[in-house]
C-alpha cells in the first residue's frame, strides 16, 4: 500500500484480494502496511486489478507463473527423443546447416558435409521470415521436400522453421522438429497450435524476450498438450552493434536452474559473425548446454541470407574438432550425475 | 575492405557486386581501400553475401530499404479514411475503449460513455495475446459481434486486433481497422495476409523494434497491394523499469521525416500507469501525433487485463477536456500548412 | 523463500533479519513461505545479506530508497534560485547555448543571441567529456573567463559542467550553476564535493541509468548538504539507432511523482538531430518540464563538437516562437494550482 | 548526400572535407551521391560538422576511432606484467577477494583461502562506488592497509578501485593494479590520471558502454602515456532481470580480434548470483579470457556488499578444481601459437 492509506482503502484491498479466492496476511509497519496473497488463481488478472485499486504502491509477484515447464514440477532433466537421438540426455548435439535452403545441390552438399563432421541434425529453413518483402522468401513446399531427400540420403534429422499456425501439418510431415523462430516467440496462435503437432518443438528466443517469457511460451505448447519443448538461447537485442545479438549465454545455466527442459545454443544468430562462432561453441559447451544450432554454407559468400555468420564446411569441421575435448568434460560431468551447470 | 586487403580480395569482391547488377566505384586510401555500390538489386542479398567475402571488413547501407511508405515515393501526408473519419487529416483522432472485450454490459458502457466525451473510434479486443496461457484469451467470435453492437449503437468505427492469418475473413467482417499487435509486427505470415484484407491496418511498432523495421513491416502490407497503414508508437523494451515500456516519442516526428504514413500514440501501453496517462497524451499532441489510442473501462480495478493502466470513464473525459487547447493549437499548425512535427 | 525451505532455514532468515535491527512478519502458504520485514536500519546490506542466505528464493525492497528528494518528505514542490530566477516555480525557463565554449566571438555572439529570443540562462562547456582522448577536450580555464564574459554583457545566469571533485572551487568561482554530465552522474566521489559548493546542481540522468538511480545519486548531493538539485532527462541508451539516444519523456511524469526537485528536459542530446529538436521542445512543454536546456550555435557546421543537434540562432529564435503558446498553457496550469504533470 | 542534394550542396560538402585536411572522392549513383572521405584529421569533429551541413543524410565512419590499442599497431597480443606475474601471457590468472574490504580478520583469513585454492591476485575494494549514501561506503585509507598486510602475508599481488583523480597517488602507493570500475569508465579525468600512475589498470566495461567506447577509454590511458591495460567484461544493462547484469561473453574474441590488450571476465558482476558464477567461470575459460576476477567472501550473508554474488571459500575451491581441466586446454591452445579464441 502507499504509505498513509486509509483503513478503508486497506480493508477493500483485502475484499478484493479474497474475491479472487486467495487468502490475505497483512503487515503494519511505521507508516506503511504490505499485504501478502496465498492461494491458486487467476493471478494476472489479480495483480492488475489490485494495480488499478486506490491505495495500491505496486503488486509483486513471488511465485513463478509457469507450472508444467518448471523444475518444482518435475526435478529431474526431460530428454526428448528426436529419431533415434536424445536432446538432454547423455550425449551434446550439434544442428548444423544452412539459413535456407535453396537447392538441392547446396542442400545435399551441406547435409553430407555436416554428417561427415559430426552432425547429428540438419537445420535449414523452407520458410523464412525476413525484415523486408524484397528478399527471398523461402522455396516452402519445394524447400520441405529437399529437407526431405538430404534425410534419406545422410540419416539426418531435420528441423526446420514454421511461420503460420496454418502451416503446421503440412511441415509436421516433412520434419522432425518444429522450430519457432525468435520473431514468433510470443505468436500464440502457432504455440497452441504447436500443442498438437505431434511433433517435438524448437523454440529460440525471442531478441528481446526475458527467460521467464520464454518460459511462459513453452508453457503454452505444453499447456496445450505436447510436453517435448527444446529452447534455444540465440542472443537478445540491447545497445551493442559489435555483434548481431547480445549473446546472454549466463540464460543458460539461469534456464538449467528454472526448467527441466533441455538449452541449446544458436552461435551464428548470437553474433552474427563467422569469425566468432568457434569460440562461442566452445563457451557454450562449457557452461553446460544441451547442444549447439549452427549455420553452415558450402559457400557463404554466395548464400541467400545470413551468408556472414555461416561457417564453410572446413571451417564446420575445424570447429568440431577444436569442440571435442569439451564436449568430453561435458560427458564427464553428465556421467557422474552432476548436472554440468550446476 | 580491411585494411591491407590483398588486390586479388578487392578485385574479386568487386566482379561479385556486378554479378549481383551493381556498378562499383573504388576509393583508395592510405592502407585502406572503401568501395561504393550504386543501383538497383536484391540489397540484402549482396550485402550479406560482401559481408561473407573475405577480405571485406564490412558492408553499410546507404540508402533506405523501403520504397512505398517512404517520403521520397509520395512527399505529402497520406490520410486514410475510415468510415467517414480521415486518420492523418485535419483531425486529431481518439480511440479509446477497454483492453478487452468483457460483457455486452461492459463495451456498452465504454462505448457510450468515450464516445459522450470526444472519442472516434472504439477499441477493444476480442482476441488477446496473452503472456499466461492460464490467463484470459478474450471472448473472440462473441467479443465480434459485441463491438458490432457497440458500433451499431454510437456510430464508433472499430478498431480490434488481429493474431493469426487464419481469422483475417473473420475479423474483417466485424471491424473497421484490423489491429496488428507488437507481438506480431513481424509475423510476416500475418502481414501478407493483411495486404487483401481490404481494411485499413493499425500497426503497432514491435516492442523491441527499430522505426526501421516498423517501416519495413509496413512496407510488407503494402506491398502485399494494401497501402492504408497507421503506424503506432506505444513504447519498447529498455532496462527502465519505472513504467511498463519506454515511450520512444521521438518516434512520431522521426518516422514523419521518414514516410507519409500517419503516426498515433499508445500513451497507455506506453507508461502502463494510469496516473502518467494525461501527460503523455498531451505530449503526443504537442509532438504531432495524428492521433492516440487509449485504453478505458468503466471499472479498471475489475479489468480483466491492463487494469492498472485503463482510464476510468471520468478520468478520460478529464483527459479529453484538458487535452482541448492542445487539439486546437495542433489544428492550427496543420491548418497553416505547415506539418505540426516539422 | 525457496519452495520448502526448512524451518531451520526460516528461524536463521528471521535471526538475521533481527540482527539488522528490522520487526519481522512470516506468511506462510501452501508449500512457500514470505517474510515481511519492516523497520529502519542499514537496508541494501540486509537485502544482500538476506539473498546471500540459504533457503531464500529473492529479497524485494517495497518502499523507496531515498528520503530528502522524495515526495513524502516533502509535499509541495521545490522551486530552485538561480540569480534571481527560479526554476520549479511559475516560469518556464530555457537555457540555451552551444555545447562548448570555443572562443569569445563565438560565445558572445551565441549569448546575445539566445538572451535575446527569450533564453534566460546560457550553457556552455569549458571541460569536455570526449569519447575519444584525440578530441577537443575545452578551452578549461580560459572557457570559463569568456563565460564570465558572456554573464556579464548579457546578464545570463552560467550554467556549465564540471568533471571532477578537484575543479570544484574552481568551477563554482564562474558559474551559476554545477552541471554534472550524463558520463559523471554517478561519480560518487564527484557528488559528495558538490554537497557543498554553494552552487545548485544540474544532475544529467546517466545514458544506462534508471529513474531511481537518478534520485539516489540526487540524493547523495542532498545528504552532503546541497538541497539545491535540479533533474534532467536527456535520453537513455536503447537498441534505436534512428536518434542518438531515446528520450524517455514519461520520465518527467513519473519523476514529478516521485520528487519535489524541478526537472528540465534536454531535447539536444535526447535526439542528436536539430530538426527534431522543436517537435520534442513542444512535448517536453506539454508534459509539464520546468524548462528545457538547449544546444544553439551561430554556425553549426563548424561547431567543434554537438554540431549536428545544435540549432542556429534562426532556428532557435523559430523554435522560442513556436513554444510561446504551449508555454501559455503551462503558465495557467501552473497558475491554476494544478501541477502540469499531475 | 540526400537524394537531389544540389551541385551547389554537393560541392560545398568537399570543400569543408579538404578544410579538415582530407582528401575526397564522390560516387554519383541515381538520384544520389556517396562522398568517400580519405586521410588523417580530427574526426569527430569532421563527422559532426559534415552531420551538421545541408544536404547531407549521414556521416560514417568507416576505420577505426582508437590507435594505439589496435590489433593494426601491434600485431602480438600484449602480455602485462603484474609483480612477476603476466596478465595476456601463458598462464592464465585468477583473481580473487570480496568486495569491500571489511576488517583485518575477513581480508586475512580470504587471502589466505582463495591463495591456497590458486588464486594470484587479491581483489577488495577500499573506496566503494555505492548507488545509496547510506550504504557502506568502504573503509578507504584503513582498507588500503589492510591489502598491504594481505599482500605481506599471502604474496599475492593486489587490486583495488580507484574512484577519483584525487587519489591516485594515496592508491598508487597501495596496489599493484587501479582498477576502474564500470560507473567510472567515461571518467575521463581518472583516465587522464591513471597515464602516469606507473601501475597496470584494470578497466572494467562501463554497464551500457559499447566495446568500442571501452576500446576508446582504454586509449586514453594509452595516450597518456601508460600503455598497460587490462580489459574486464562485467555484464551490461540490459532489459533482462533475471541476472544483475547481462554477460557480453562474445565481447571477449570481439575484443580479441580489435585489440592487443589482455580481456579477462568477471563472472561475479556479470550474474550477481553464486551459483551461477562457476558455470560462466567454465565458460570464460573456453572462450578465451586472459583471466577471470571472482568475488570470494568467508561469510557471505554477513558481507556488506555483493554478498549473493560472493562464492563461500569451499565454494571457490571447488570452482578452481572444476575449472582445472579446462584451464588445460587453454594453456595447450596458447602453447600451440593459436590464440585460444582465433
Amino acid at each position: 500500500m502507499r504509505p498513509h492509506a486509509s483503513r478503508a482503502e486497506i480493508d477493500h484491498v483485502c475484499d478484493r484480494i479474497r474475491e479472487f479466492g486467495y487468502r490475505v496476511h497483512s503487515i503494519e509497519g511505521e507508516g506503511r502496511v504490505v499485504i501478502g496473497v496465498v492461494g491458486i488463481g487467476d493471478v494476472t488478472a489479480c495483480l492488475e486489478s489490485l494495480e488499478a485499486t486506490p491505495g495500491v504502491e505496486s503488486a509483486v509477484r513471488i511465485s513463478a507463473p509457469y507450472k508444467f515447464v518448471s523444475r518444482e514440477f518435475r526435478k529431474e532433466r526431460s530428454s526428448i527423443r528426436v529419431d533415434g537421438l536424445e536432446i538432454g540426455g547423455g550425449e551434446f548435439i550439434v544442428i548444423a546447416g544452412p539459413c535456407s535452403v535453396e537447392s538441392e545441390r547446396q542442400i545435399m552438399e551441406t547435409a553430407e558435409g555436416v554428417a561427415a563432421a559430426g552432425a547429428r541434425m540438419l537445420r535449414g529453413g523452407a520458410f523464412k521470415p525476413r525484415t523486408s518483402p524484397y528478399d527471398f522468401q523461402g522455396l516452402e513446399g519445394e524447400g520441405l521436400k529437399l529437407l526431405r531427400k538430404a534425410r534419406e540420403a545422410t540419416g539426418l534429422a531435420i528441423v526446420t522453421e514454421i511461420m503460420s499456425d496454418r502451416d503446421v501439418d503440412l511441415v509436421a510431415e516433412y520434419t522432425d522438429v518444429m522450430q519457432v523462430g525468435a520473431r514468433n516467440m510470443q505468436n500464440f496462435a502457432l504455440l497452441k497450435s504447436l500443442g498438437s503437432c505431434g511433433r517435438p518443438v524448437l523454440l529460440k528466443r525471442g531478441m528481446s524476450s526475458t527467460i521467464n517469457e520464454l518460459l511462459m511460451s513453452a508453457e503454452y505448447v505444453t499447456a496445450h498438450g505436447n510436453p517435448n519443448v527444446i529452447l534455444c538461447e540465440r542472443g537478445i537485442r540491447t545497445f551493442e552493434t559489435a555483434t548481431r545479438n547480445t549473446c546472454d549465454i549466463a540464460a543458460i545455466p539461469v534456464l538449467n536452474e528454472l526448467t527441466h527442459l533441455p538449452v541449446i545454443l544458436d552461435p551464428s544468430h548470437a553474433t552474427g559473425k563467422r569469425s566468432l562462432v568457434p569460440a562461442l561453441a566452445r563457451a557454450g559447451v562449457a557452461i553446460g548446454a544441451d547442444g549447439l544450432i549452427v549455420e553452415v554454407h558450402p559457400c557463404p559468400e554466395k548464400a541467400v541470407s545470413d551468408g556472414a555468420q555461416s561457417l564453410t564446411l572446413e571451417g564446420f569441421r575445424a570447429m568440431m574438432r577444436d569442440l571435442a575435448p569439451y564436449v568430453e568434460l561435458w560427458k564427464e560431468g553428465r556421467a557422474t550425475g552432476a548436472r554440468a551447470a550446476a
